[in-house]
């Protein structure tokens, strides 16, 4: 892969709402909004991070806010061009590349129109290897790189530029910010260095989401499993098969909170799951137990086609099958762990990883 | 006056807080700032605004925020010359002056901290001829000068810098940073070149406020009524004399709102005041019916000393006389009145100029 074309754009809008993980944004809108912008400016080329110089100066990029909202008030055009501005200027130095924050529906979509927007490359990897709901989320904050120069823009013009102590007041200046917004904000953070994006990006997974989605599309058509065929392609663990009887949510603080209920069906027939969620799933259990947590990766995909399902679509009467796929490796860390596990969301579950508490599942 | 030294500075302090109209903060947290500022740094020099180089590039400062936390929390120290340069990169020139955004008991003297630690000279002015609830509410509004670039900084060192489409919406996204900032920010506002600080600031408001402090204190000495003395000088007019007998507030989106209600004494025996204020008095009723709005200031004065009472420290029992004073004429145009009168706070009343509303009382 060294360009992302029209075409290539429902596929990597798919695969990326999978590494989502409920969270990241809606793929369908971000798919159109990211057709438009590379219909008007051309294909993005794109760069793997082995061949990204040292001396680059890479720029990660998303939306942030409540998903619910972003979905009625996308952003005008433009504001990440700004962004990219506001943050160039602060940090002094030309921004040579763009990058994923985040991996999910929209969010994979976003730096695509970024790139075409002010005509540069896109590094294939993301600052997560999945979505979360929070800014200091990133394998950057484990390296110390800041979040800071950071700039928000908004679908008026509006533009905002934080320079923090720490990566947690950008997230706590900006989610306030971002509720000010209307729920949403085109923002540009934590400009690195090619050296440093090497080590504080997810390698490749701009590509695995194209992978994953191509995969998705072509069970369609013949008589695999999808679900299987991802599970095959990933590493990851079936965790239920039920249907949604219940989904409570709210928008808070510019979060969507909630938590799901599903009824067993087939061989889970009899049980019944319940995910916990804000923005992203943070915690799966199976009558009471935990199976699954953050930063383990929690996926609801529709049962029939294996498409993902965001939390902000989940309804009632959904039939789905809930996967765990593992998360990076740095984030099993006690420092990853402390930054993104269980306990930072206020379970007292203590982490264990998706592959030993799903042994059964996997033997 | 080409320099303020610590000596001058309790009486600008005390004189500003007269027209802070009971806001613009605390006068003795703010001279205890400034003297301390200028016991490090030597004198401050001063501009009148005849004086200022059409050229000069002048910055407005001042502290956003519920004053009720701000006394409880001021500024570390640094903040204004971070917020200046935060200013300075993004308006692209070197700022040359720094202003008053308005007049007030703390107001009126972080613009002498912040050019102490800037070594800048301080114009002799402000930006309002008094102090308003909200950042576009200066005579800059008017010509068209952008609130943006804003910055603000708070006591832990975070920026939050903006750059909005119009100054309602700085107002807005500086408000709620101001709240995640602790209810209180050093803010840095309107760079704006000496032609436009000539018509958009309101003259001699450092030198007026100094004046008024020092009459003040000379009426201490002698057989003067305070009171009597600060008409005679502002052409103001008395509206009541009586006791507090009640105060509400509510510190609510990082504004303190409330309202007083005052028993007449004196000549005024038998009837009520009510005072509804928004950081500053807003609106003065005398047995319902209206005897001043803003505009106009609506000053409380202690009944002895002539102290001014800001709106966080009025309290049950204070003995007080109410005085009118005639705002700069600007505000009383109708785009005047649009930006800062009566209705733009939610009252019917028609704005009426303090001297046709209180014939009675100077004939």
């Amino acid at each position: 892969m060294n360009h992302i074309d029209a075409n290539a754009i429902a596929d990597i809008a798919r695969g990326a709402a999978v590494l989502g993980a409920g969270g990241g944004g809606d793929p369908h809108l971000g798919a159109l909004m990211a057709e438009r912008a590379i219909t008007d400016s051309g294909p993005v080329r794109t760069v793997g991070l082995p061949d990204l110089p040292e001396d680059a100066v890479v720029l990660p990029v998303a939306i942030m806010g409540a998903p619910t909202v972003i979905v009625e008030k996308p952003p005008a055009g433009g504001e990440f061009a700004q962004a990219v501005r506001a943050v160039q200027t602060a940090y002094g130095s030309t921004i040579t590349h763009i990058a994923c924050f985040e991996a999910g529906g929209l969010n994979s979509m976003m730096p695509l129109v970024c790139a075409a927007e002010t005509n540069l490359p896109l590094i294939d990897g993301d600052g997560m290897g999945r979505a979360f709901p929070e800014l200091q989320m990133v394998l950057a904050t484990l390296d110390g790189i800041s979040t800071t120069p950071m700039a928000m823009v908004d679908d008026k013009g509006n533009t905002v530029l934080l320079d923090t102590v720490d990566n947690a007041w950008a997230e706590q200046l900006a989610r306030s910010a971002t509720v000010e917004m209307g729920c949403g904000a085109c923002i540009a953070l934590y400009p690195m260095t090619g050296r440093e994006a090497r080590k504080a990006l997810v390698p490749d997974t701009v590509s695995l989401a194209g992978r994953l989605g191509r995969l998705l599309r072509a069970t369609r058509g013949d008589h695999r499993d999808p679900v299987e065929a991802l599970i095959t392609e990933t590493d990851g663990v079936i965790l239920f098969h039920g249907r949604v009887t219940d989904v409570r949510r709210r928008t808070k603080a510019g979060f969507a909170r909630g938590q799901a209920e599903i009824q067993g069906t087939g061989p889970d027939t009899g049980a019944s799951m319940t995910l916990h969620f804000q923005n992203e799933h943070l915690l799966a259990t199976r009558d009471g137990a935990v199976v699954a947590s953050v930063p383990d990766l929690i996926c609801v995909l529709e049962a029939d086609t294996g498409e993902p399902i965001t939390t902000e679509a989940m309804r009632y009467g959904f039939r789905v099958t809930v996967i765990g796929l593992p998360c990076h490796p740095r984030w099993r860390s006690p420092a990853g762990l402390a930054l993104v596990g269980p306990s930072y969301f206020g379970y007292e579950h203590e982490y264990v990883p998706l592959d030993r508490l799903n042994t059964a599942s996997i033997a």
